[in-house]
């Protein structure tokens, strides 16, 4: 049939080249988009001063799944729907107290109780401080020297670790499970310095837990400046005492909703392409970083596509997630209605490391999955996304791991994040909108070379 | 001789491997100090706030001369001096004017004199107020539209480069050579929209130079949000009139010194590796980006060096160059003094692109020069510098490029250098601790690298 098969060689690499091609067109053309647009940083301007923090349980949290269901419809997608999730419900409470308290001294700290902490009673407690930096010196002292004791966890975040996510990992186990381990030998309470490497003054809050089987003890986080204070104090003398108070409580489950929207595929509509955040947050500061506006890209994502006129051929789901700081149930239920429902998965992308320049994608699958997908950067190195790695896919993704599809998370240079991690530092105004605008083009960018080419 | 061939191979390559692992630990070494420790941090503290902006001929550049020399000379280093270089003096006067005065309207623009610029005379001028945004929109407009106006230059900076430099490249001739070309048609004065890409109320200053054969005019920057208020405005009165004032006036040339510290080579202390940023500045903010943290990277370099009891084998010598935002005559004189004394010079490195996540090297030189420092790309992969280009090695270091060495520029993340640029807004605390110790670290492990293996 052939006549010159050097010809027809020739017709191919030019097509294959031609197509490269266009799709290099395209992504120019989504971040020409996304670099333009003002959207999603005024959506999230909105979302943060307008609406707040959104703690699950809390009034803002049903105000912003209202706010985003309605950014959505508004936006005309193909369908827009709620999904009902049973959410947990902690409460804060009184502004908490924590002050040194001996009789030559007295030193308010900066501190919040930790996310789950249970209260102190009204008329709060005072006890002396003993600071460790590990569990193993804790079981040292041992109930001797710990009992009727305030525990203060004073491990401090490693700088030198180039991934501050390596460093907070380090030392997250003093504020999941410092207050159970320490109420083991008989603490009344415990004092954790936040986990950021950096040095501030705002205490950084976050999930702990409780061992059901010792007493439940009340938990604080100490801004890393107040913790090197208190420790330099304490080597000065040892018979520090501390007050504090918090009111914190756990009320009954309540509902919240993940809150999702779709732009339907043009070719296989009923294969799913899920592109999140979680729209609850801690309830200091805006919850901007954390992860405001990796919902706001999440819509930001379809507003590209649509705005741009580019058809994917699967469905795009954005979807603003439920409670992934306490239980993660919002991400489970997604997952287990996927499953009732026998929907079809191609891959997740998730959008929970804050806002800054974007480098890389990091992809949890199997080997093949990620070369698969790793083919593609060049498409993306020109904007400044550097790697394709195997690595974590994002907390909220996890339960579409049963789907055996990629799960991905877009990585940002993460020097900063704990800067604002969790903190009354997280607010709009640290938020870069250029940035963020990098965010929604390279995750659009992702989307789009992976729902064309297969992987 | 050989009789094991193949073992001795072995024995090669593992030495190989060990130096190069060796190296690697050096370079960790690097990091570790620099990411812990706060001098650098702290200097430049004192340099933007003690000290404050530092404009060529100004007392603060002066105290910033003898803050540095004793910042070097306290680290005892083998040999700190100055070196004298004649200097432009310009100054801006009183707080400048520029408002809109028609009849119905008065409204005020955020604005400053640009750099360089003639002043109004104490009465200030009002004009009526044509808007172009290109020198040939000007031309077709011609002597008859423009004699005797104000001619306001609002050509938007391109949001959708991916490199904010292109985008300030594209429009940089309308501050430059603005207030000329609108001269050779009549205008009295000119207004130049800001050169950021982003929306601030910042006017953003920068130099501007005249063509001595036409009549030299007084040129303003406005805020981009006090140009997008303008040009509204424009568009809905054809006859707004604006009225500016400012006192700016060049004195005589002054004398400053480029302030210098060596760390001696062990092997070859005659061979110099330049590491350098400059010390003066705009007179806007504190000049913390641009470039007080270059500077203070600098000695930073040398502090790493001692400290960690890393002994160079060529001497590092950190320069704090002199007039780099007017004339360039510090980098010049520099140039200049080395030519007059032999030295020899191996390469040079700057910082001078602000403080953000450095992501990479650019290398000016030849191809050969490029490709033998890329090599070493893979010790410096691993703490996210991502690329060694050829490209733009520094203004301060151009007249070295006489020597035929390789002049080098660290590259940080360029997204938010336009947002302080020049500007009020370029202050200390725009400035982010962990980013600057990535940039001190990575230029003392490339230099370390260079000077341990040659190139």
């Amino acid at each position: 049939m052939l006549k010159h098969p050097f010809l027809f060689a020739l017709v191919l690499f030019f097509s294959a080249s031609q197509a490269q091609n266009d799709d290099s067109l395209v992504i120019r053309k989504i971040y020409n988009e996304s670099l333009r647009s003002h959207v999603a940083y005024s959506n999230l301007e909105h979302l943060c001063i307008k609406i707040g923090s959104r703690l699950s349980g809390s009034q803002q949290l049903t105000d912003a799944i209202q706010y985003t269901k309605q950014l959505m419809t508004d936006m005309k997608l193909d369908t827009v729907y709620l999904q009902e999730v049973k959410i947990p419900h902690w409460i804060r409470g009184d502004k908490e107290i924590c002050r040194v308290t001996s009789t030559d001294i007295s030193m308010n700290l900066d501190n919040c109780a930790l996310g789950g902490s249970v209260g102190t009673g009204v008329k709060g407690i005072t006890a002396n401080v003993i600071e460790v930096s590990s569990f193993d010196q804790l079981k040292a002292l041992g109930k001797t020297v710990i009992n009727g004791k305030i525990v203060f966890f004073n491990q401090v975040a490693d700088p030198t670790h180039i991934n501050t996510f390596e460093a907070y990992g380090e030392v997250a186990y003093q504020r999941v499970h410092g207050a159970s381990e320490a109420s083991k030998y008989g603490a009344v309470a415990v004092l954790v310095r936040s986990l950021n490497p950096g040095h501030d003054d705002y205490p950084h809050t976050g999930i702990m837990a409780y061992d059901k089987s010792v007493a439940m003890i009340p938990a604080f986080a100490l801004s890393t400046n107040s913790a090197d204070k208190l420790s330099k104090l304490l080597k000065t003398a040892k018979d520090i005492s501390v007050y504090i108070r918090n009111t914190s409580e756990w009320r009954t489950d309540t509902t919240g909703f993940n809150v999702i929207g779709e732009l339907k595929g043009s070719k296989f509509p009923d294969e799913i392409i899920t592109v999140g955040g979680h729209l609850d947050s801690w309830d200091e500061g805006q919850a901007a970083h954390d992860d405001g506006a990796g919902c706001m890209e999440a819509i930001e994502v379809l507003r590209i596509f649509k705005t741009t006129g580019i058809r994917p051929q699967r469905t795009i789901r954005a979807v603003m997630f439920m409670d992934e700081e306490i239980h993660q149930s919002g991400g489970r239920k997604y997952a287990e209605m996927a499953g009732k429902n026998n929907e079809k998965h191609y891959f997740a992308v998730e959008s929970d490391e804050g806002v800054a320049i974007p480098v890389g994608f990091s992809v949890q699958g199997s080997d093949l999955h990620v070369a698969a997908i790793k083919k593609f950067l060049p498409y993306l190195r020109p904007y400044g996304i550097y790697f394709i790695e195997k690595g974590y896919g994002g907390v909220d993704l996890q339960e579409l791991s049963a789907f055996k599809i990629p799960l991905i998370s877009i990585v940002p240079d993460n020097s900063r994040y704990f800067d604002y991690h969790h903190s009354p530092n997280d607010t709009f105004d640290k938020v870069n909108e250029r940035e963020m605008q990098f965010a929604s083009a390279a995750i659009a960018s992702l989307i789009y070379i992976l729902d064309k080419s297969g992987y």
